[in-house]
């Protein structure tokens, strides 16, 4: 159809009268499952326009069928939920499907996990997981996606995620303002990008307020796990380094940190003020309820699905990321219940 | 292929010689895609041998994608999480894909439902929806599938769940072994079988220990809701009717619970006890931890999708539905820290 050593100029020649991305017409002509009817008879038009033999793909017809999977690495995590809820309604909205798939994706899963893609004629993939640099590159040449929170920043593959660093660093100042001074920090597996980011956000604050950095109290869980969090805790306040304050990087560790602070005799918030992250249910059902970082899981959700449904349709639209706002929800935690500043549900 | 009138003793033959059920020769002959290549396979040499000419069915070769759906009413619920981890086990250990959709199945969503297992091109079903008897009778002649833990037993659709009944009347007999006599009852929408089921129990047990059954203290909720479960077990607190325990029908509604107990000025299990149903991770993390009806969740998911599998595979197997054992799980929401029988993990 487009001879050799013309490909290019003819590419961009269709672009311009089609309006549609370089890299959707490239999967149209190589016809691709992942693009939509329209942009495919938009890519077409514009072709024949141009005096194009296109009978072969009229011929073929589309094979999407507008299913969009979201992948998680796992199910347990009441993180998801809503975020899940946020992109399906995107999905609906835009006459999608959408599946939830929990796996990890790396090196060893990429085969089995692209033939899942491959089968089910998806047409666009959301991320949540820890992928490597490599993995994420073919799969970004595999099939249109976005990285949905857990991401890598600095690649032309686009994420909806939030500022973790300024986010922890408003966490640990807003304990720091109660008058904590030792401040333990129980963080998840550093492999993941939110990880790192709340640790500086941990440490940047600390600097701020010239408190010395002690490892000690900074618990590093090598696996995301309520009982070993509650064990890491309970061992930190029944030792000589005993903390003033939690600041923990998910609101589960929180509930494990007020778990440990029971078992040792101590009292939350008099003794040990508790700072989680992410604000989902649980920190409203504990009791005392947590004080934490509000994640807009929803928005995070539906913007993730929104962008990945512009490049499935093949708009011209450059690689446009998206930070989203965090808010700290005080509640008991850190304060008493009269001293209450803001106590949305509890 | 098949000549009107014979038609069905040509089927019991090809069932005769092949071991395949009538239900999958249909599905092979009808060019279904829910057939495994074997099988097909398999019914295919049995017609040869009974002498049918088979090449058009050679030609078409197998469509099916190996894809097993899991439907779930709400990703909200962390119920589910474990179920799915086990069915998912089952799934990658017979060489299926698992992806889990978030939906309501009902006459208004049937068309779109369907519609997603055809252009998914699913191979099987598991269900946890409330499915009404006219739905779950046309889904089931759609696509072979399994129903796992809410169900309707009285059709000749397998399932695979627990005996609500017995399970809910042995947790409130222990809280009458304990001495309590106002025992409430906070329970989930009654469409839902377990609902109905759970009641059921809890009467039996009351009726059984002569204790008069009082409509004032059970809270029947119109929706699975921690926040309307705090507010109308905190309304009963607090009025002429307080009770001096609470049966919930899951653990999100004993959370509830130990939330209104706490904002009453009152004391768990001194003043009231409770005791919850499933036994979620929220049950451990809450403080106390929470007394509650296991359901062993993991199993139930690998053995509806087991028996999914099979049924997808044709093999000639007889409806054979399951009820699987729960058990009681002794925690602080009834008994003092020290007396405590069983305490697994908190």
């Amino acid at each position: 159809m487009c001879k050799r050593g013309f490909k290019k100029i003819t590419y961009s020649a269709i672009s311009e009268l089609s309006g549609i991305s370089i890299a959707t017409i490239s999967r149209v002509i190589n016809n691709s499952p992942n693009v939509r009817e329209e942009t495919r008879k938009m890519v077409i038009d514009a072709m024949k326009a141009l005096g194009f033999d296109t009978s072969s793909l009229e011929a073929i017809g589309s094979k999407s069928n507008d299913l969009i999977i979201f992948n998680i690495p796992s199910l347990d995590n009441p993180f998801y939920s809503l975020i899940i809820q946020g992109a399906k309604a995107a999905a609906q909205r835009n006459g999608y499907n959408m599946l939830v798939n929990e796996d990890p994706i790396d090196e060893k899963s990429y085969d089995t996990f692209t033939d899942l893609l491959k089968k089910t004629n998806a047409a666009g993939l959301i991320t949540t997981n820890c992928i490597n640099r490599t993995t994420l590159l073919k799969l970004s040449a595999f099939i249109p996606m976005v990285q949905c929170c857990e991401c890598i920043s600095n690649m032309d593959i686009p994420f909806v995620t939030i500022d973790d660093v300024s986010a922890a660093r408003n966490a640990v100042e807003y304990l720091i303002s109660l008058g904590r001074k030792r401040i333990a920090f129980i963080n998840g597996p550093l492999e993941y990008k939110y990880a790192q980011d709340r640790l500086k956000g941990y440490l940047q604050a600390l600097e701020q307020a010239s408190i010395k950095k002690d490892p000690e109290i900074i618990i590093q869980l090598q696996e995301i796990s309520y009982d070993m969090a509650v064990s890491a805790a309970f061992q930190l306040l029944n030792s000589d380094q005993r903390p003033d304050a939690f600041f923990a990087s998910s609101d589960v560790y929180a509930a494990a940190a007020i778990k440990a602070v029971r078992r040792s005799g101590l009292e939350v918030p008099k003794d040990i003020a508790i700072v989680g992250f992410d604000n989902i249910e649980l920190s409203t059902m504990c009791t005392p309820s947590i004080t934490t970082v509000n994640q807009p899981k929803f928005q995070l959700g539906l913007l993730s699905c929104e962008m990945l449904i512009k490049r499935i349709s093949g708009e011209l639209i450059p690689i446009s990321s998206m930070y989203m706002d965090t808010e700290l929800i005080v509640r008991e935690t850190t304060q008493k219940p009269s001293s209450i500043l803001s106590l949305p549900r509890s």
